[in-house]
């Protein structure tokens, strides 16, 4: 395991101790919930798809109206500076989990008081994968039972999905409503309020049936970049997969599901509210997916996982928190 | 006006001076805009209506299960010890506006890694009301100019806004929108999907029509303290407020409307999308009103804020940011 | 405890024993959902409001278009009739639960055929209300916990719920939803499209904040006898009970709630998702109506049930199934 | 024409005459219209498609949850040996229509008083087509007139369409709705509550515009063995057969129409709310379906049905009740 | 009967003949629908609540910005000239039915082409009422059947509808529906997205149950002159009259209904979608609020209207089009 | 520039000078909006696609039940006679724009009273394209400003837009709320109730991304005849074009977007809420479907319209009024 001290964080310009890394009571993000985000994986310590991570935060930020200086080339290379910084206190076998924070800053009838920066702010942290993916090693055995919320999905025109933003109370709202559900590998599964299936509050979902794999259309959902993947895996394989209305007879009905995250990659979902999907075990082309991403990455994806859970892993307390995985 | 320096924050049961006043980067609050708050005015040195806010901050902590420990009372006293402590920064004719912020705290995966608090974080600032209604006095002559947006309010079975909450960024959307409309004096009203009035991005909305005044049924808005003290107002006054659905047609054809929210009380709306309402003046009962309140707390509200104005207010950068008024 | 043995069914103008009490598999009741009913309870041997009972009955005929020729009176009088026939078969402690079931009757294109009864039947039975409420003693000590499910109400417009029809296949996916909720004494409260607490799958909701009781608005809901008998207790009690829209914010924030059905007459809801309402406790104004109820019939609801509970009660195999209870 | 007496039904493994054929009035399917089934037809005394029905049969038990223990292969077998029970009851040009039928079976809180069986019932019924067609002969000549309802289809996130249960009474209130339209030959089309058209209350629904084949999208309609035929057929035949969104301007602007059912395979809809589909003729291509269908299972379709109308059919008393086709 | 020669418009200042009362085909008014306007009618040639149909006129104006300068009292004048100018050509019986429409005039790119007026246009016409009520005689008889069209009224926050304005083609779709319908003196009753009932194609819609007098929530209708008027005859009789929702379910079990417009004042409905209402006859409560109105008035509305029927009327050709009447 | 005098209209077989083509107030047009149309342009003094918008005309003649005589042939021979007589009075870089209106004539109950024509009416005028198009020539430097509006698109089921009719109060009501937004080169862009993109108030958006061009899809939006042409070119160029479910997220990130509309063919738009849309340019394929449709019809459309521009233009007063164009 990693040494957690020694970590630091890159906050417009400057690198502080991890502790350290905080953002002022009257930051817009605080105030509105105002701030938009990314969170990457490495693979073997290089970074996964780090430009599309990138693309995707730019888009954000154009969306939100964050009047951000600083290029897409220069965050590319703080980021790499803070890995660079960072790698000292990572263990061997840890990976880069990479997160940017970007927001508007204080508020301006609070800015001139308090020496603090003013304008946007932006926030690179870099912490051990471990965390994140800690205790998810055995749903690599047992699936994920997805279990369909009353908390309905906010559609785009209410509040953009596809922008990465912090407003999503109700994602947790959902996750609250999960813990009290019977039994446990649950995770949310949100309906958009047409009662077609959305995402989860930090991965999106897929079915496989007849050998076709069918993820909702882009619409009331982040277009997570692991999901995005999917499709290149897809194409790689000759596989057919297609954007379109889920519904959950059609995941009742379906032979197979998965979830995907940038954490973990690729979770198999093996019932709906306890109902067994398919034959309930991980899935055929479920596996084949996930084989082949280990292979592209020259990384044994679940072997990985499963093995930092054997540690006695300090930190963690809880069961996983599944949302920022996407 | 105040002294800036000096002023001190309340976080967890210790002072720390307003620049350190910050939250971690892993928190629940920065993550999911998972933070509930409450903001008070005082009139004359003296809070008001604090226990009502209080209570509202109780209801919000429980809807989303934030499993805080301390009482109400405790919570009480120690906003008195915050305003104890922030006095002698403050000038004479300064009114203390506090602000309660409640978050979870750092997720689950992050904690005892940073050496930070865990558990739930109680914030207590204490900050000159004069920052937030800088530049308003004027508004008190013109009115306001509401512009119904594009953007619509996120309905409570989507996300509770009764529940005073940080994830709004589609309130600082709105506010964006607004910013784009010509003319100035122009706040955001929105209205849900129904397409029903519902609130400012700061405010709670009214329109008298035949003397009798209407301000949207609770559903889809924040119920303001200021608001309930509307229906205060009326019954000391003897007039008639209802709570019923209000269209833009109610609105065009209205006789007056006005705004409230803590920091200002009452602002008059002259206008709805440039065109006059009534006489497009302040209103005669809309006066009514904000006189009785002005005798009430025994401060002329108008002036008050009016004097602020005239001060060079070098700290003031922009217009009015009405969000969290209420 | 009753013979089971002896019970006699009234249909059609026959009394036939209750094992014989059956409907065609041709039968549009049995290919559509297509069936009207009412189903109702003594006091002391005497049926409570059967007269409103049977207007709801006659309305909902009238809503479906079935061509019945039996007047309200008729039906009054075949109802004692049936009674008289099986109140030997029933215990001195025994209520009489008269369930009416109206269907169209065999569908045209197999009738002639079956040497079956042709044009609408009218099924009239009468079993002891001790069945219906084997297990719910408890309840009145713990309160019903009371479960959002993901499943909504059927909104009027397209299934009306006011007519007492048996197109309930989605009531009963509510049961099951919530039959996979951790913990007891769950009971589904089903939310309208708009978010808005219609109904439970058997009973009316009803909360109580600031002596002030509430009950949705009688559009997505079967408007119940026991729910207009809390207007006459509250009418006799001088308490104000009204109509209105009520969200979960509502409930979560009320000082208490319950819920009305015939069989049950009132139960308390003490928490909502698990979370107490008010002082998590059977309340006091609840309690009030309670009592006024069982005084005004001249029969202790809670103890007879509770009674009925303390019986081996061999027949009761499961938990409540709350539908149809109204 | 067959010998009405002497046809037997499959009841929960014994064979019962066809007027004994009933269910319990304290069964869930009654209850509820907690009942799920199939109905399929012959050709040449050959079912058709049973291997499919019986899938969606199944689909649609695991959906609502009945604890069958029955293999599908076992449904299967007694369907055959129902059909051969009943065959010498079958003229030589009758073909035999089973309808499945699956409840979940008496509420628990009624079982052991009664005698009955206990647990889910599964009812296999056979009776020949001519009572399902009577009737309809004249519609190949004429065409249906689609009649378009104030009624709307419930969309399957209120009530799942695609599982075929018996909550229909929403059907029968449309079929009573387009009863008192003026005309004859017309049968209900049912829009979703998004304006698009769904289905009929016992087919599915086509247009062909420039040869292209279209059909609403299988979200808020039963997905029909007869509508997947049309899929089947039209690859045999070399056109272009989509799922799409189709609104009342794309069926007028159509250059033809059609509705599948089990029983009749497909009718001409040659207007809609009496505006002349194309040229208000049975279409080329629906023609050219029809025969391909006819020749595929070796059977004169419309030949067939018209000859059964010939004949003085004394059991059959009114027009075409289109329920249950698909 | 009166003399169709002779009769005048006032356009824009001047009168002229009503046979060329035309409008450009490049005014707004063709282009968009954008005219808004008003229908009066006289009792013994006085003319009723005129000041509130022009109050209700130039709401209407303000709400789409036609930038008229005529006053409100120069436009009570014009009218007032346009009566006596036609008034020798009416018959002594014949009432004066005024129709007030202004649009925004040319657009401007047609503007200074045509040697036409520019700028917003003022028409004022004036017919004898008898050609609108020709035929309802019989209605006061036999009463509406109001029928539920598949059509819905469109809700307020996509076309204003208390803005009386010209956009109303899907007012025509409901009448051509009804047409269709079984059976004669069929009207057209529109519900609203929710399912609500709104209004009729030109006329408000009450209930009347248990003497209380209900009529739809002013929201997605026309808010009628007449429909003002029976909340005074309520209050000058003493009968309670609300606004709340109304479903078709509470039409089918009320014990009156009956329709609002001003040629006509008020019609019985006696049923719905051919369901007799209440008795099925010319309400109790209906009949006498029509009498009161008739002595208030000093003119027996009733007898008059089936007078002008009993004329040899030629140029009457159909049935009543009901719009327009409010 | 043509001169203005000397033109005619055919209004019914008769040709009346452009100053008296009007419509009677009487008509069911000026009544109920209730009209509908086409609008074309002709390049070179050649009639576009005029075949694809009488064939729409006459689809929305059928939708709206106008009881038309006219043949489409005979239609389009009087759009010719109609050119022929006016071409005298075009000047020769003229383009000749056709309005075809056709309603259903003046109201049976005033009918036979003013001399008029009875039954529907049929106007053919032919004006200069330059004047629909004056001023847009610099919108091809600076291209449009698209600005979401609050009001959104009427959806087809409630009135349905595919229809080409002058029920478009809507339209003009989002014109004034776009009139109010900073800055110039505006045009209102409207989102359906789904938030989906729908159109503008008188052309169809596309958007261009990864060379792939994508429109919405054709539900709420009128299918313009230029919009089906721009397949058409795509089909030409070999480019990918689709119709998909567009929404502001992928405006904001697309690489380019264009408007189409019948007189100006393509426009580009540069920024939506002025946000710039890829480069904020005219984007390189827009332009290139621009220059293949210009050299298509053998006219440089920009200079065409920028000539135009360049002429005093004494009858043009104010900015585009873009609607009726596609």
């Amino acid at each position: 395991m990693g040494n957690n001290k020694g970590r630091v964080v890159w906050i417009n310009g400057e690198f502080v101790p991890e502790s350290e890394a905080k953002v002022s009571i009257y930051d817009s993000a605080l105030m509105f919930g105002d701030m938009v985000f990314e969170m990457t994986r490495s693979f073997n310590k290089k970074q996964f798809k780090l430009r599309e991570h990138l693309e995707r935060l730019y888009a954000s930020i154009k969306y939100v109206h964050i009047p951000i200086e600083m290029t897409i080339e220069e965050m590319e290379r703080h980021v790499y500076e803070t890995i660079e910084a960072n790698e000292p206190f990572f263990a061997d076998d840890d990976e880069h989990r990479i997160m940017i924070d970007v927001s508007r800053g204080i508020l301006s009838i609070y800015q001139g008081i308090l020496g603090s920066h003013n304008g946007p702010n932006v926030i690179i942290a870099d912490f051990p994968l471990r965390w994140t993916v800690a205790g998810m090693g055995e749903l690599y055995n047992t699936g994920i039972n997805a279990v369909i919320t009353s908390q309905r999905a906010i559609p785009a025109q209410l509040l953009e999905p596809k922008v990465k933003n912090r407003s999503r109370l109700h994602y947790l709202m959902a996750n609250i409503e999960v813990s009290k559900y019977e039994g446990k590998n649950n995770w949310a599964l949100l309906l958009d309020p047409d009662g077609l299936v959305a995402e989860g509050t930090g991965d999106n979902f897929f079915i496989v049936k007849n050998n076709r794999i069918m993820t909702p259309e882009p619409r009331n959902i982040l277009r997570g970049i692991s999901r995005e993947y999917i499709f290149e895996l897809c194409n790689q394989l000759s596989m057919e997969c297609v954007e379109t209305n889920i519904e959950p007879y059609d995941v009742i009905t379906a032979d197979e599901a998965f979830m995907t995250g940038t954490p973990f990659c690729l979770l198999p979902v093996t019932s709906l509210n306890s109902t067994p999907i398919g034959s309930g075990e991980f899935g055929r082309i479920t596996l084949k997916l996930l084989d082949t991403w280990s292979k592209n990455v020259d990384t044994d994806i679940v072997r990985q996982i499963k093995n930092w859970d054997l540690e006695k892993d300090s930190y963690r307390k809880s069961g996983p928190t599944p949302y920022s995985f996407k």
